[in-house]
């Protein structure tokens, strides 16, 4: 049997009527011939409505209970999709991420999945069923519940693609593919055809939410046939994959905007060696992603060490580095969560000089000043003001042409 | 240890303040050095809303689906009440009826309770922490989940008081105990300070919300000490114990009244053995309870069969009731949701001629026509129509002078 998973955001099951929509694509694909496991999130903002109730009750509740909590806004959109294809008289069956058996590591509220065991939903689909998968969500060995952080329902569509052996996943949104921007911030951007798992890889690093870059990254690794497309129209959508067509290679694929970050600074370390390490292990075992770092020298044997962490991880590093800072005999620690990540992304990227002067040109002509630069293989990022942030996108965006992309494909395609 | 079941329903937990309460209460039979656990339903009226959800979606939902949907409501109160008991600086654990390992048959909807695991519990007890279990659930052999039906948080507390050897088990209610009438029915109900097994039951089943029959039997085939009691309140509560006072034997403890009920009539049955036996066994194969039963002569080889059962079960009953009719040559089927049972209970009822005679005389007083008798050794209940339910409570409770309990008892005690 061919099977296809498909993931469903929260937006495309926000209320009852989507969810009847969504059931009847989901049929359509069924018609086809395909084994379907369909795999969805919690209803619109249900997420945000259950960490609201938390809050009110415990301004830090444990990340184990609140696993617990938000783990039944997934289970919710199952049993409702579930039950709306028995309204079109499809056999289908729901199962928790427990059920499936995603078993993940230790770290709630970001866990890692460790291994999917596809015995149960072989099991529904031989048996003709419609598998409906609560998205976000696994279990580890003690047998708690899990979840995998926001945009985790897009690697366990992934994940399972893979213990299936999928033909294809596609992640249904509520965005038509891949954009060179945000349309939102660049009205004239563009959609993209395709995309290489590197560049989308680091469009979903640097703030494109469209996709999550673990999912990406698994993706990448298991060869996964990922294509990003709407649920409310029949656009074929955005194809992520390893080859992309040789005329697509040398370009930028599209300017991100990631605004969830904040700067910290640990002002006056005493430059010893291990000093860096000592701050960053620090980081790791809390299980905080560092990613622009700055070493700057302030003055002979002093140096200004600053980083920026994504902005939910803020109050923790703070406290975290005060800590380290003072063991370390260093003045102090300073954040600023006024800042944004700005990146251009483009496979190959070899003539990166090139691609990094016009970048930095289209800033300076909008007198933005840039506090922090960091590359890749594919991708320049610059660290500015947030309230300059998407001036600097659509300055970018117009500077390299991008809304110039449609011309181009019809020529040479 | 000493272990203590407490459960609360959904009004005790309906709102994040209530929450808190709650979770000082438990914190406070922690302190008397109590190992705690504490089953929790789900806030509130979040069942009828998640109902409504469903029905808007399919109106005929699977049962198990409906399951799946419905168990995230305590899975929310479980982990909010544990995220208030940590933000007071007691270590706790929240668990799903599926962790615990209450195990249950494959009923959807109605599932009962086989086996409960104490395991997970025992160890999470012995490491110091309050366990908060959500009630209502459990998961089947096939590890999908179940519902023990409305009420059914009652029965996870006995069953977990039974399986930890509880030397208590409380249940927190927004009543101050067990009543004479339903207090909003009849203002000068009066509250018992004690009802044996046999008579609480009786009243469970009549219609007394407070406690639901299933955990009222299984309290009394274990023996278990259960006491209902207000959770705004210190007030005692009622205590519901094998033995009870001799002066109380003789009395009637209750009048009680069920309007979730209605009646179904198969007219013109022709009269051959094994009729009635097919009847009902088509509606047991469907799981569905018939409670009181008539089957009345209309003329020779003819007869009428009428029976109630639960309103939930009404559409189901009448559908195979048709099919039945068909079979059997009758002429068809009727049904009336506008009916109540109203009861009389007490233990005893040596002298049930006596308690009967005083009844049907305050219906007859009031005008109120009898349309089914059923009795037993400890109750008698009348159907009669809804719309003189209440009016038939109160002028029995009158009639038996049963707010007069107060002054007897004080004479006695």
């Amino acid at each position: 049997m061919k099977i296809i998973v498909q993931k469903y955001g929260g937006s495309s099951v926000a209320d009852s009527n989507k969810i009847k929509n969504v059931a009847r694509r989901i049929i359509k694909s069924k018609k086809k011939g395909y084994g379907v496991v369909v795999v969805v999130s919690a209803m619109g903002d249900t997420t945000d409505k259950l960490l609201d109730m938390a809050y009110k009750i415990n301004p830090h509740p444990s990340e184990r209970e609140l696993d617990m909590l938000l783990s039944t806004g997934e289970q919710v959109s199952i049993s409702l999709l579930a039950m709306a294809i028995e309204a079109l008289n499809e056999p289908v069956i729901s199962l928790t991420g427990g059920q499936v058996g995603i078993l993940t590591d230790d770290i709630h509220n970001k866990a890692r999945i460790l291994k999917v065991d596809s015995k149960r939903i072989n099991k529904e689909l031989q048996q003709g069923k419609i598998v409906i998968v609560a998205g976000f969500q696994g279990i580890n060995n003690n047998n708690d519940i899990t979840t995998l952080g926001r945009g985790g329902s897009d690697t366990t569509a992934v994940a399972l693609a893979v213990a299936l052996q999928a033909e294809k996943c596609e992640i249904y949104t509520d965005v038509e593919g891949v954009y060179t921007a945000d349309p939102r911030i660049v009205p004239e951007a563009k959609m993209l055809s395709e995309i290489s798992y590197d560049e989308m890889l680091e469009m979903a690093n640097l703030g494109a939410k469209v996709l999550h870059p673990r999912s990406v990254e698994l993706a990448k690794n298991y060869g996964v046939n990922l294509i990003v497309r709407s649920s409310f129209s029949s656009n074929p959508g955005t194809v992520v994959k390893g080859e992309i067509q040789l005329e697509n290679i040398m370009r930028i694929s599209g300017v991100t905007c990631d605004k969830k970050i904040a700067k910290v600074a640990v002002l006056e370390v005493p430059d010893k060696p291990g000093i860096a390490c000592h701050v960053f292990s620090e980081l790791a075992s809390a299980n905080i992603n560092v990613d622009m770092i700055i070493q700057s020298i302030r003055r002979e044997k002093v140096n200004d060490i600053s980083f920026t962490v994504s902005e939910d991880d803020l109050d923790k590093t703070v406290k975290i580095m005060e800590n380290t800072a003072k063991k370390l005999g260093a003045m102090g620690v300073e954040f600023d969560k006024n800042v944004a990540k700005v990146s251009i992304v483009g496979a190959g990227m070899a003539s990166k000089a090139e691609f990094a002067k016009t970048m930095f040109q289209a800033l300076a002509e909008e007198n933005i000043n840039i506090q922090m630069i960091s590359t890749s293989e594919i991708k320049i990022s610059c660290l500015v003001s947030q309230t300059e942030a998407d001036r600097a996108v659509r300055s970018i965006h117009k500077k390299f042409k991008l809304n110039g992309f449609e011309i181009e494909e019809k020529e040479v395609g």
